[in-house]
């Protein structure tokens, strides 16, 4: 099923879309972004990061992604300081309606350790290992 | 990068990794099942749910995926009741170490609702939209 021409949304429908989920006591639902692929499943698990209803709405109405960060406690649009942002392909959410996941186009890397995602802690060879090389240099990230 | 091979763990290295992960205020840590496939970055994601130190501990020695039901308050060993059990291939966490991809290979179907997947909302045409099919009825998978 292709879906690339039903985001963005109007900002009725993406008010819509933000009501159905549900919200921690924080506020917050966890957005987990995952590369998108021509079969619609999606690919590479990319990284998880939390939104509030004002981030879904944004993230809607833009086809950016858009997460709300614990740390700064404010909107975080992936991107604005990397510049790796993220294209919204597809936004889905599950039985419970309190997760998402978003198919994305990501531009470079997703983690801020400069690898092309968040997951690279594994256990090879009876020992935890980092799995995964860093494509981009973080100063070349943030500097 | 083949991973068949590296789990189960011993109890000890169940430990180590257990003891790296950063649960929340809760003693939890979110747990997303992805679907493994050949090339080692995974296919469809299946579901999210949330995992406890004792459940990390057991999925990781037993190469069986157990979650911590948090509704119920207890270990939640995937598919005890419906037969849907999730075989781990691959356990990955992230740079912040708050949160886990396993790569599985499902039995049936992952949602209770008797899809195979739980990200089944999601916007179609203008409006919300159930995207899957029930593959299983849910009578059939707890009746």
């Amino acid at each position: 099923m292709s879906t690339a021409t039903h985001y963005p949304t109007t900002p009725e429908l993406a008010a819509e879309v933000a009501d159905q989920l549900n919200y921690n006591t924080d506020g917050l639902i966890p957005a987990i972004a995952q590369q998108n692929t021509a079969d619609g499943k999606g690919g590479e698990i990319l990284m998880m990061a939390w939104m509030n209803r004002e981030a879904v709405v944004e993230t809607l109405t833009n086809a950016r992604v858009c997460y709300y960060s614990r740390s700064r406690q404010k909107l975080w649009r992936k991107g604005e300081s990397s510049g790796q942002e993220q294209s919204l392909i597809d936004f889905r959410w599950d039985c419970d309606q309190d997760t998402v996941v978003m198919l994305v186009e990501q531009k470079g890397v997703a983690c801020h350790t400069g690898r092309h995602n968040c997951f690279f802690n594994a256990v090879r060879d009876g020992k935890v290992q980092i799995i995964a090389d860093v494509e981009i240099s973080p100063d070349d990230l943030y500097g």
